[in-house]
């Protein structure tokens, strides 16, 4: 990584809660170099976001300042410094990046994407609305939803290259803690699922989604009772809160044109589960869809006649 | 505690997952001395459980073997000793506790009072038959819904002693997750509930409960957008919990005579969230029914024609 061959155009930067992944972009859009490490923004004082950087970047500096385009958690309050939000209705790939004053580095030019928010029902994202600008680039004409699940799953609600509204629903999180801290932890440690009963419990929490709060423990009550197997457990734990999620989302998926982008395995328990309530999901993988949204977003911040 | 005035006629144990509290009981029926500590079963190898109890209770011991009669998760497959759970319909006064073979001090004569378990739905509890039992009680002639609030509450169909059927909900665990280690937690750390949140929380969950997943991280972005006060976003996420609850348990309220037992604040909540839907519940305190339910269920191990 030395010489002026690993120079970058500019670097891309995806600063989330719990990771930091970096980009050497050349000038002429390929990518010269990549980066990553444990160093997400959750685990950071804010003198220790510069340092960070520049122990993954600092060979692809030159002498003169080069562009970062940064986008997730970096930018919140309690970030590196704060990109206020932008109100939906908003276009992703014409977000315009606040231009950071944080960096002493001479060599850094820091600038961060500001995540959406919705005024009613109040609802935020940060670093989602990269990964939107990204599918966007390959789906310029898409007009549908777009769920993304992970932590805090999002459903997008999207028109004419526009974000019209959207829903966070904490399943994600849900499901981390229940199967590894609540008292369902010791019936469900499995490495797989078993998809009947995924599709079992989906089935039962969207006609019936007022019963969650009894289904929960009824999971550990019957392996208790009758030694139910942990991957049966798990994928009842899965299917319930992903039924409960689209009980609460069945407006955005309902009748919809619908994408889920999300870790592979993931995207397909959501397809599956769409699936099953006649919606046929297109399901893909997120992974690239980071960096797709940098790369548009900083196309369209040095040309904006392209927007 | 030394002398013949403190030897137990027998003792009473409640010992669940995180605390051993024991009473010396006199022949007269009179508590003659009590002590607790925080050795629960959950922190307890099985030969743990001996010394722990010794430590709490061998000042009241004689030289003759003193019968203790314990309840809670001691019994439990993970507890000190196994005490396999009776299928309702039972009547928890005349449980029959199992006499383990666990102690070895002859000075122990150790009884676990079993649980209860229902086959479809499948559900299952420790320790609550006690308060059950201290319950009917003081209220031989109920016949209603008795609701235990707490880590998982418990709601118990009550008829002419017998308790019928109940249900649980993880209502406290999933308060507890997510107001200490969920993102919600930055939201809602307050001493105090705005009781207008609260009751508006219970009311919109009740009327959509299929929209709980949104609800959730609602609670977040508002406080994120709007700076919500702490006070009100934790009696947000303790009405939504509490009113998801209720949804699911409503064959269990609607029409009942219902009895809340609880910490004093617990049951007053609930009591509030019952009376806003036109049930007028009793609130009482749980704290001495484990007590009065073991000497209950002691009563009639030592005299069964009373039974």
């Amino acid at each position: 990584m030395s010489g002026s061959a690993t120079y970058a155009d500019w670097i891309a930067v995806d600063w989330g809660t719990t990771h930091l992944r970096a980009w050497a972009i050349g000038a002429d859009g390929s990518i010269r170099a990549s980066a990553q490490s444990d160093a997400g923004m959750g685990g950071l004082a804010r003198d220790a976001f510069e340092p960070a950087l520049l122990k993954l970047v600092e060979d692809w500096l030159g002498s003169a300042a080069t562009p970062v385009l940064a986008c997730g958690m970096v930018g919140a309050k309690q970030g590196w410094q704060e990109a206020p939000y932008v109100a939906v209705p908003a276009k992703p790939a014409q977000l315009a990046p606040m231009h950071a004053t944080a960096p002493r580095d001479p060599r850094l030019a820091l600038f961060i994407v500001p995540g959406l928010s919705q005024a009613s029902p109040p609802d935020v994202m940060r670093g989602e609305e990269t990964q939107i600008a990204g599918f966007l680039a390959a789906h310029p004409g898409f007009d549908g939803v777009l769920c993304l699940p992970g932590t805090h799953t999002k459903w997008v609600h999207l028109s004419a290259g526009e974000v019209v509204s959207f829903q966070t629903a904490m399943t994600g999180e849900l499901f981390d803690l229940l199967s590894s801290r609540s008292v369902l932890r010791h019936s469900v440690q499995a490495e797989t699922l078993d998809i009947d009963a995924f599709g079992d419990a989906v089935a039962d929490t969207l006609s019936r989604p007022e019963r969650l709060g009894q289904r929960l423990f009824a999971i550990r009550a019957d392996a208790t009772l009758n030694g139910t197997q942990a991957a049966v457990s798990r994928a009842r734990l899965s299917g319930t809160l992903i039924g409960a999620e689209l009980a609460a989302t069945r407006p955005y998926w309902l009748g919809q044109q619908v994408a889920v982008a999300g870790a592979p395995a993931l995207a397909d328990l959501y397809a599956r589960a769409l699936a099953a309530q006649g919606v046929k999901a297109h399901a893909l993988d997120a992974g690239p869809l980071t960096l797709a949204g940098l790369a548009r977003i900083r196309a369209a911040q040095t040309e904006p006649s392209l927007t």
